[in-house]
């Protein structure tokens, strides 16, 4: 069960996170691309950190609205979107490899993850970009590709299949600090309880999840069967609980 | 010798230029990045018509300044220069690869190709970000290697010193509608007659260019090897007359 | 009847429209105020050919969204509405007091005047930035007041309710170029149909808004009660048609 | 001896510095106006505070451009510099009005402010924009009338007389944290020294700047007439600092 977590999500003058703190306990750093967070100093910084500690490389492109931190859905067509990912993904594959790196999945971000959970098509060009990137990287050796990472959800065998027809790689991510209903979805957020906020619970998700379930709100125990687990760092007692997993999970 | 025209500059519902109209005469497009000019979208589109008319793809990156349109220089550290390349060319280089297709060489805008012009280490952070993106590209085929577009200038020796310090091969152009002084620089647009605008003129200057040479603004004639020229395809005219030249110089 | 034309859209270097063309014909201007169109230098330039020919001078506040040219819906809370009508009427106006001149009204922009006719809650939070605005106006002279423009429909009395709280005026408007349903409402542009080219069909409109009905789509004659009527001054035809349209009004 | 501080230097989802703590124990809030800091809802909300604790309200505008914070000098025409400020301090005009404010002052923000002290002509347009908002201003009261922010030097006469052309009055501030030359000018940051440190030394300047003067590097005292001085409320330490100052300085 591998840790991932967003990074680079600063802005000119601006900080935002823990970056250099969280960078040696996760998996995955999931990277900022410049339209809802980053530019190209930070995005080189980040790409730095995450070279030092040998965390993988994610792009983590989002809609182009900074104000809204990418939280907006943004309306655009399919082939839109596929131009909005591979210009994000390429921008940060070359800054990697300034140091001798490089992406290797793409999360999308806040507004622009949830429509494509939500829409078919969205994810379908979404995987497009991923899919036209991918010649190249195959032909250097067919462990490059890009993969993509998606919500784990109870059946995602229509994404799973859309997927195989453009031989793009899923990955499927939990989240550590969100209540699940009992049919494997998130609690939405306007309802109480849907976010975790003890160190103890989160950690116990975690575990549970790295032993391919999670109890619901209502108590259940349903099976989740996630690639990696997100995970938050935004203060020194979320920082230590990262640490802490990072220990248990890698013992 | 080939003809190289800037392309992909409209932005969003703004439209400059005349891409479709000009691409199948030239041989070289210099296509902007987004941040001085162009969106993801107008890249594409651009990508597309240069790879249907089999027209050269090079990456056309400027300063952060769509207000200016790339012509007003900003202060940057050397190494933001290195980061805001390879940030353009990385994403037009995806967008390429959409199409199956690739950037091919890197020549700067505006005000960053004067300042690159003007300024050896602004020159040498451009020269070590092409450097960086190189290393794979010659682990596919050496010939992938990208290329940097300069100007050509009577002693263009310690640029090519640099460049060859990173393993870079320099492309040296000259401008079809520039006048040009007798030490082989280009007479200051605050000058009356530092540009040509009559159709004839810039044939002319083209053919000699071709040959090795041009006539300067004082009558004489001063000896410039450049491996391409820069025209541009504003109206009519303009079209005409790159059409012209493609016959003449691709009988 | 006032014919009011979209004014000042273009931004930086890129041009839209044909403004100085078209005031001469006019006689209310919604200039774009920086968000999805427009800039400083250009509001300035606007303002300057509005003043010269007379012209009433209207905010034409748009999502912050240049790429989407402000066509697209982007969620915001009520109070954020209020903020982003408030600074862009607010920069516009200072604008207009370089010039001697003052914004009379405030017409939304976009997927923003789509939003105000389709939601009551931001309708209100518009009403509400002019109210505020209103205040030091008011207390020089209650002819200063600001008015807002919005759709003319078979019945607006709900949002007059709203306004008349605020002690905001509305000006209603129709479409020139637009049909209408026999219920007064525009036809969907996703319809065949939906807008007319032909200036003898738009010039046709005109004369019976002004005589206070349109002849809808299936032939049947509706009332509509518009103070003003929306006209595009894209291309030489429509500037023609338009300068017709003032001699016909304005005999 | 009024206390001055730059606020509203949020951005969207990023904060910076600590508003709400610093507000109530400073006499002139010196706020960003969207361009190169704040947008229409961070300025809301520092309008409110500073309406709330009864602190004047200037507007900060700056170059356009968030990404170098306003820091780096960027090229504009004269009457562009016109624009520039009389579209910010329209925008924070009108937010302002919402809560029954106005702007009292305008104080350019870094290279716009650098620009301005050390080129006449920048100088002179940003007197120019000041004075076309001051007509309808001094109709409503004199008293309304904008004033503009300048460094305190030991000659600021030529300024002085530039703007009395233009009616604009001027305020002139000097820094609690800079270190002065014994010509009245601040230390270059590229010298150490520079800037002071400590809450001693900084409460020390102030005190001696409300009574004319400062003690130089080399230990000269050498006099200083400013109607401000310039704070800094980083973090707990200096904001404890300007509550300290506060109280002597209104005891």
């Amino acid at each position: 069960m591998k840790l991932n977590c967003d990074m680079g999500e600063s802005y000119g003058p601006w900080q935002m996170g823990n970056d250099e703190k969280v960078m040696p306990f996760i998996d995955m750093a999931n990277i900022a691309c410049g339209f809802h967070a980053s530019d190209p100093d930070i995005m080189a910084q980040t790409v730095e950190w995450a070279t030092t500690y040998q965390v993988q490389i994610g792009a983590h492109p989002g809609y182009d609205d900074k104000l809204g931190f990418g939280r907006r859905s943004i309306p655009h067509t399919p082939s839109s979107i596929t131009h909005l990912i591979a210009y994000q993904v390429g921008a940060l594959d070359a800054i990697c490899r300034l140091h001798n790196n490089k992406v290797s999945y793409v999360k999308p971000h806040g507004a622009l993850y949830n429509d494509m959970m939500a829409n078919r098509d969205i994810f379908e060009s979404i995987v497009k970009a991923i899919s036209g990137l991918n010649v190249d990287r195959i032909k250097g050796a067919p462990s490059n590709a890009l993969k993509l990472m998606i919500l784990a959800r109870a059946d995602n065998s229509d994404y799973q299949e859309v997927a195989k027809q453009y031989h793009v790689e899923l990955l499927e991510e939990a989240f550590a600090d969100r209540a699940y209903n009992s049919d494997g979805s998130l609690v939405s957020r306007a309802q109480i309880g849907a976010v975790h906020h003890s160190p103890e619970r989160i950690k116990l998700q975690v575990i549970q999840l790295s032993q391919g379930y999670v109890v619901t709100v209502d108590g259940k125990r349903v099976a989740i069967n996630a690639d990696t687990v997100c995970v938050h760092g935004d203060n020194e007692v979320s920082i230590a609980t990262i640490a802490e997993l990072n220990q248990v999970l890698n013992p």
